[in-house]
């Protein structure tokens, strides 16, 4: 399987990911879900968490405006995709930020199995124990590279660790990727590391058997969209509009080709 | 009065749309009913949605991220609408998906009085007991023509029924209309059916009387702008941003020279 | 320090700018805020409201979607920014158009030593007593001239009071002055007024001496760009994506120059 396998596999299977996520980025993650080709799906109560997830291909699990009710419909899901086999990611925002965030981080990754963690380098350091100056949501890991990083976290979590930044890395603890795709207009724009964990739990739906490789064609497919849209962009607003065309527009036959993978 | 009257009215009357809606497409509702000329408003707590219902034109409710907090406003705001003459629109968002949202949809038809149910094909197929595959938010209805299920939506639920999909079906119970205007890009976002409800809200504000023509003009008002939208649309991102600008620019003197009703 | 020098510096130290808004806008603001060279966070929780606040160079509290929870959490983020001398900008929108939204501001500024009151005359003018007609969010005061009102809420209130409009006016209660920029587009998309309150939170964070100067050069930055974003805009959904550009393509040494300061 290749990113260009897994995309044309998405596009038709049309899994439902459903997301637990911020409303900062819910419009956001739900039309970059659709644009790749698959189903997002919102849901957050506890009255009906459980039942979506073990209806859906993926859940994917954010904690960028959480809030108790919010946090206890995430375990909820959690577990009930957990029982059904339904892969989980999880994008812990704003972990290090406050001890809220880094507890309910900490929570849903002990509560849950966590399939892949999808975070930047300051909120992964922190559920790592390392050092991070992290400032709201935005985040700067201090003293351990990004690759040793993800490999750690790896290890430690026992996750599939994927640490986005100017270089993405992704490891199972044992092996280590690095992306390189991506454009820096991607930092520009609110939402775009939610968006990658969406996209994550969409190929994850369609790989469920093997995270490492899920979570690396997801950054190389967003990466790639990112290169596209910024193409005629004239700032963040014109390339946040040319990121959902990129995405819908995506190539299975080139996607292979243009992965920028070490 | 027609599609091109009614347009014309509510850019002069500029009804006051109240809104309970989910938090994915919340801004995309109030910008597509501000961009066609009406007033959008939400709110959502107990404390206040009542008082509000009363001073809008028109209310719409919808389920999309339902919680038993929000479904209680909806049916204080529902009741208080009811009450004050306010005529009341209902999306039943991803009925049939969970329990929980069938029988919140239920429960909304039984203690409000709807004047126009605006949902996809499954959704409304589940509320009339008849077969349907929803999946998360997007369904497919099975074992029943959407015109036929329009008709006997409207029977049964005692409702104007509008069905919409490819072609869009708007009954009363007696009357069934179709309406073709449309493009396939408005699938290609999410919340264009949720617009859709906000837009047969804006149009039931100025003709609290005929909701029936209420919701065929929205629906022809809607499609039409979608198929403006489409012309220079690069992919779903583009055609987002055109559909306000469409929306927008509808023309009162063109508008019933592009409808397409049966 | 002009407009210019404040943009400069704010793009150099890029404040934490902690807004706990309204669900309608959040991405809006977030994206705002960002284009322009500071960082948003939205964190509403109990658990974490005071604690971000206390790490944010300013705090915006908007009721445009308010409930009780998130109530309590802008007292909570409020009084702990004043512990922590962090700057206070209050949106109150909608206040006039329902009970619960005009004694939640009135609590908010009885509770919270707010810096900058934004508000359009209608809801500022609720505030000071006046009369005011309130319809949903939008509104049109009656009866006192938007400069007076401006300088009226100023003494009254205890604020930099910052009422926007076709003309600006802000005053700290002795010294007003009137805001010329913008383009009436910004009145064609929602959440213009809110991210209006969202900048000037990024001017107070690195101006917090001189709020009537840090209302006053928001609106000239906001203006400005909003004159750049209709120069090609197509409407309300393409004016809105030139926005983001245009908030990003604003320049330090030419932006003095554009003010149309009285």
């Amino acid at each position: 399987m290749t990113p260009g396998d897994s995309l044309r596999r998405l596009r038709e299977a049309k899994p439902l990911v459903h997301q637990i996520t911020n409303y900062v980025v819910m419009n956001e993650t739900a039309n970059a879900t659709l644009a790749l080709g698959a189903l997002p799906v919102m849901a957050h109560a506890r009255e009906e968490a459980g039942e979506m997830a073990r209806l859906a291909g993926a859940l994917v699990l954010n904690i960028g405006t959480l809030s108790p009710a919010w946090v206890e419909a995430m375990v909820i899901a959690g577990q009930a995709a957990n029982q059904a086999g339904t892969p989980v990611v999880l994008d812990p925002v704003g972990a290090g930020a406050t001890a809220y965030r880094t507890e309910t981080a900490k929570r849903l990754l002990a509560e849950v199995d966590v399939a892949v963690l999808r975070g930047n380098a300051g909120e992964v350091a922190t559920l790592v124990g390392a050092d991070a100056e992290v400032r709201g949501v935005e985040s700067i890991a201090a003293g351990l590279d990004a690759r040793d990083l993800a490999g750690e976290a790896a290890r430690t979590l026992e996750v599939v660790a994927s640490v986005t930044g100017p270089v993405d890395h992704v490891s199972d603890g044992e092996r280590t990727v690095a992306v390189e795709n991506g454009h820096p207009l991607l930092a520009s724009i609110t939402g775009t590391g939610c968006m990658s964990s969406a996209i994550t739990g969409c190929f994850l739906a369609v790989r469920p058997d093997d995270p490492l490789e899920a979570a690396v064609e997801a950054l190389v497919a967003f990466g790639v969209a990112g290169e596209d849209a910024a193409a005629g962009a004239q700032g963040p607003g014109s390339f946040h509009v040319a990121l959902y065309d990129a995405l819908a527009g995506l190539d299975p036959e080139t996607l292979d080709g243009r992965a920028r993978i070490r």
